[in-house]
């Protein structure tokens, strides 16, 4: 008999419930808005035990957390989201709750390493043990593998604040993130474009300048990334990434900004399978939360 | 009877040579230009040959290459340096010819990744599972060290060209790198300094502005460090970083461009312990070179 597991993306809008083993085996999946965290929590943990009863008990749960998020497991709230303006979030005990509410061990990290994890076992980097998985959506953030293992570090990365070079004149734009202004975030993001351009992103046509811009600041963050990092792939994922004429325009301004300095094949002539869209489509961290589980 | 190891800090400029088993027990060094490579590589084969007749057989031989050098162990060329402008050295096999020259086991990574190696081990990074050895001079170079690894990728890191955000502005001087003008490299190298004052950094005064300007793109630099891989420690070494009172001025920058988005503790009330210079000086690589023969 096969060994399920369950998954859960715990989104700061939403939460995705699924129990499976794999891409091609998914026994079911729901999913419902984050509200507090006791609903919210509760509604998982009914979904699992209702669903156990049909399938058995579950080997195991991984979950994808919306940050911050505490992944030091020796600190006294490892697993719990630490401060953040969600009401009633700061310092819930994500991790503990579906444990004991479950008595199932729990893996947890952060939803873009849990999709970087993912896209690693089923998806667009198998087989690769040093790739970056990057979402542009409402914020922009980047879960990383490097000699096989996810980068955790001091608290976790934080890609999508890093601090690009900003043309004012052509771009008065100030950013739109509150911390920094025109970080990579502030520059790139959804809402960015939305407030830049007056219009939301997918109501743009796809030939409007807004993509060639966006492509810029996407490039000019995956320059940063790839001398920092040196991945072997990069995975861009994210509502703003569904525009997909985004991906040609990007991989040449990588290329045009990299200016050559980067001697190797895998950029200088395989540029389309270097900087590509996620192999498991918008269910890397669902299926990411199902491989957490089944392998650590 | 302690175990002897070899080190070589082969720079693009002198290669350093020492036989030892850790930072209080070198037993003997030597230093000479680097000339072609078989002169220079000769060179340090007789000096470990002679020194061997007094100490005995050497248990293995590590490397600090200058770059670009081939680090995949699966390439024909793995352990050469590849194509680089000092003449006669493109394609010169550095540990082929160490490897058969002193039939000794040899290890080899880049200047920057064997001085972050040695930093982690008897440094400034002991203990240290996350680290970034950063080196600010003649060029700028990254290693850093990820989950007790050193990190390699695709190729290896290229941190000293990031691309920062700078304001022509205020800095006018249009960046001295070849390949990209404005890098992290191009605004903050030491011939940059040279160039944008019209002095070398080491005549000018301790309070010139051209120091609150050089702790400016250091600190953009390390701000997209943290973002990325967050360390828990950073170490700052080179030429450029002898210059004291740049220091506090980089912490301080550092903590404003974060604006508060990075809650540890590391970084919000230790940054004087968290931004520090070599614990071995400038001999974090020959040190390292032994490191790296004597542990791995």
């Amino acid at each position: 008999m096969t060994e399920l597991y369950g998954g859960i993306e715990a989104g700061g809008t939403k939460f995705v419930c699924a129990i499976g083993s794999g891409p091609e085996d998914i026994r079911a999946e729901t999913r419902f808005p984050t509200t507090t965290p006791e609903e919210t929590m509760g509604r998982g943990i009914n979904f699992f035990k209702t669903q156990q009863g049909e399938f058995g008990p579950l080997k195991a749960v991984g979950i994808a957390a919306f940050g911050p998020v505490d992944l030091n497991p020796s600190s006294t709230t490892f697993g719990h989201i630490t401060a953040t303006p969600k009401p009633g979030w700061s310092w819930a005990d994500l991790l503990g709750t579906i444990s004991r509410g479950l008595e199932t061990p729990v893996s947890l990290d952060t939803d873009v390493n849990v999709a970087a994890y993912g896209e690693g076992r089923w998806g667009a980097a198998q087989g690769l043990e040093n790739f970056i998985y990057l979402t542009i959506g409402t914020g922009i953030g980047g879960g990383a593998m490097v000699n096989g293992k996810l980068v955790h570090g001091l608290v976790h990365p934080e890609m999508g604040h890093m601090l690009l070079r900003h043309d004012r004149e052509r771009d008065p734009f100030p950013g739109s993130c509150p911390f920094h202004g025109d970080c990579f975030e502030g520059l790139a993001n959804g809402p960015a474009i939305q407030k830049r351009w007056g219009q939301r992103g997918d109501q743009l046509p796809s030939d409007h300048p807004a993509w060639e811009l966006e492509a810029h600041y996407l490039a000019l963050g995956l320059v940063n990334l790839i001398c920092t990092l040196s991945p072997q792939r990069i995975i861009m994922g994210g509502g703003v990434m569904e525009q997909k004429q985004l991906f040609p325009m990007l991989r040449r301004e990588v290329l045009t900004l990299l200016a050559g300095y980067v001697q190797h094949a895998d950029i200088l002539e395989g540029i389309e399978q270097y900087i590509v869209p996620p192999g498991l489509g918008p269910r890397s961290g669902i299926l990411g939360a199902i491989a957490l589980a089944r392998y650590t």
